[in-house]
């Protein structure tokens, strides 16, 4: 007798990121009420199964959704509006003037819209964001329902979001009570980084993330710069301070890592904590190499973020995964130090073990959530395939994804937004573009 | 009274990759008999010309066609068959034992097409090529349209195409006397590497190629590995050794150039050597980093080129662009050594004048031939646009080339190949794809 399910999804391989199955080859995977309930080779599907509805993908390839573990979602609006220059020359007369201009809710909550839209085209079905405003982040996030980690970020000075840290901090926790109930949002405290916030500031959220099991996603470490003026300043490496603060632990989550010593990797792999990569935004700014290969080594989770649209400039995972690959190998002269498959792993396991959701998503195991992204690889640059990794790394585009589910929804059908409209997200770049280039015109 | 041309080609922006005009907004371009005839404003062309085609293109922007400036492209068949390897595992048990046993007319023949028909869709209209057979890369081309610069490719080891030094040269220049009337073909003498080819041949290419104003197309300082080697047997530095044969001059292209000490630099500027930039395979095979800031402040020509397949795993010019602008800054630390603009610039401009068609191509001017590529920015991920370039560079993929014509050919409408066989390109790789599975199956 067969069993009515939800949706049934058929392609030529489906990369599970799992140690057991790494890949599959004619498989179907079953969804039901949005988990993955099964998976079995096409030809026992008909005896066991009925469907509402039937994906026969062909010549594609399914892997986990991918976990984007570092962004910062509204700055879309300002990809291209500055770019080759020296990062405190970018920062100070471009990037930090129009946002201290432009920031308000609408800014964040329309710029989340359109960078959503640009996520779930590419494949991507959880992110992990930091910036401010951080209620209209889960609003745009819950609308569509992709996943989403909203870090509450903390600075030592004030933004239209708050005036000082304690406000960043108890605002914050106000949105995180509001939305705890949610099951595709999580938060975590984002204090800004080593340079921007104090250390009476950072020992509170040590103690409340231990407390409310939160984790803690940080800029760390993403320029030598930074690690020498800290030198000159404390007498200690960034990382160091932050482990006498106590926030380095298995919820600590450090992004860029540039600058690392054998010590410094020690320390990270000792605690826990997990690297949050953004290989295309360290070198567009010229920040320098996360030394992946031997973090990885060293047993340190590692996850792939894009980093913020303005200094990269996409939030296409796909491209993330590959630059990642490419750059491992060319910074450690070892061109076997980081696969194709490492990157997989990276760009969703690892991603969603940073993130604390492993339980949840990253990889397509019975009993996870239906977060899931198909890849066409029947297309003149991916063909002929040997293996669909290697193709999905080194030669496909992010055009070639061609549906995506978050908890078994369908976000993505035949390249198509199902649940956006790309009518009301150019109607945002105009009515922002206009600004932004007002701001350009009185500048200059 | 309007003239009555060919085409007429409208859109919001051009770049010209000239001095005079770098981006015109608003403006036609107009074709005629091949060639680029006009330049004007939108509201001027009813008055003063009528066509018999009209490509009204809306928020595209317009570019001189791209130019791979190094590319072996029938391995186009190998690409994903072995990756994440050290370079000589990869070569020594895979690539090379692959070639020895399918090197033929038909492999080159069929490798190229699938080639073309991947650059002509990513908005290639030149490629500078390097492999053998090359009487078959000369048919795949014409059979086309695309321009293509072929090597004739030399080397001390027998191989298919030819038993010895001398007879890769008389059977090059065959190929040479057979097609020199092609006007969309040129040739070079493509001595494979320093390592590869010993004294006298390359003494030989020196005069021939002085003699026939035809240029010479070699790897050179690929790894610190191939330095250290050569000053290990010869005590001279690759580069110096072929100084002293008399290899340096206009007429030559370096490929990689990823070891060069600032007296290597000075000798090439001297010598007015072209560089050829390989960012990708250079990072995937961990070969190093081209110092291509310096070499342009030297004052050193820089072309673009991808790469073979196997080794990058594309032929999408546009992300090698966008690579090349993000290794230049991370490799050199400074996030403005290496611009859009300046990527944009190599990847026409730079490619035409390595290869010595600067007056045919390579910038949009009138006189020249309408080799040209126009990408679609209205899509999420290049809105909005403040620069677009910076949006071509940094944010678009190949999938928004839209238009791409050849001499004035359409190659390209709508995304479409509108002279090339999708389902022949299809046959083409499950052919070889089910003779090289033998091949791995018969050596595991």
């Amino acid at each position: 007798m067969t069993q009515i399910v939800d949706q049934l999804i058929s392609c030529r391989w489906i990369a599970t990121v799992t140690e057991q199955n790494p890949l599959l080859e004619d498989y179907t995977l079953v969804v039901n009420h949005n988990k993955i309930v099964d998976l079995l080779p096409q030809d026992e599907v008909a005896s066991r199964y009925q469907a509402r509805e039937h994906f026969q993908l062909g010549d594609h390839l399914l892997i986990p959704g991918l976990v984007n573990a570092h962004t910062h979602a509204a700055m879309n609006l300002l990809k291209g509006y500055a770019d080759d220059l020296p990062l405190m020359t970018w920062l100070n007369d471009h990037i930090w003037p129009a946002e201290g201009q432009l920031m308000s809710d609408e800014f964040v909550y329309q710029g989340t819209q359109l960078a959503i839209a640009e996520m779930i085209r590419s494949g991507t079905t959880c992110f992990n964001e930091m910036y401010f405003m951080p209620q209209q982040v889960a609003k745009a996030a819950l609308e569509v329902g992709i996943r989403a980690n909203i870090g509450l970020t903390v600075i030592d000075f004030p933004t239209a979001w708050a005036q000082n840290p304690a406000e960043y901090i108890s605002k914050g926790l106000a949105v995180f009570d509001q939305y705890k109930g949610e099951s595709s949002l999580r938060f975590s405290f984002a204090p800004h980084a080593p340079y921007t916030v104090s250390d009476e500031p950072l020992l509170k959220i040590a103690t409340l993330s231990q407390e409310l099991d939160l984790p803690i996603h940080m800029h760390v470490h993403e320029t030598a710069h930074e690690v020498n003026e800290a030198i000159k300043s404390t007498g200690k490496r960034p990382l160091q301070r932050l482990h006498e603060l106590g926030l380095l632990s298995p919820l600590f989550q450090a992004v860029h890592m540039t600058d690392l010593t054998s010590e410094d990797i020690q320390l990270v792999a000792d605690n826990g904590v997990h690297v949050m990569h953004c290989p295309e935004s360290n070198m567009k700014l010229a920040s320098g190499f996360c030394p992946v290969g031997k973090l990885k080594d060293a047993g340190v989770n590692l996850a792939i973020g894009t980093d913020g649209s303005a200094s990269n400039n996409d939030l296409d995972m796909l491209g993330e995964m590959r630059s990642a690959a490419l750059l491992a190998k060319v910074a450690s002269g070892q061109a076997d130090c980081f696969s194709a498959h490492d990157a997989l792993y990276c760009a969703t396991m690892g991603g969603a073990k940073a993130l604390g959701i492993d339980n949840l998503c990253g990889s397509i195991e019975v009993g996870k959530s239906a977060d899931l992204c198909a890849i066409d690889l029947n297309h003149i640059a991916t063909m002929p395939v040997f293996d669909p990794v290697a193709q999905l790394i080194y030669s496909a585009s992010r055009d070639q994804v061609s549906h995506v589910w978050t908890q078994g929804k369908l976000q993505l059908k035949d390249g198509q937004l199902t649940n956006i409209s790309l009518s009301e997200c150019r109607a945002i770049c105009e009515h922002w573009q206009t600004r932004l280039l007002q701001l350009k015109h009185n500048q200059s």
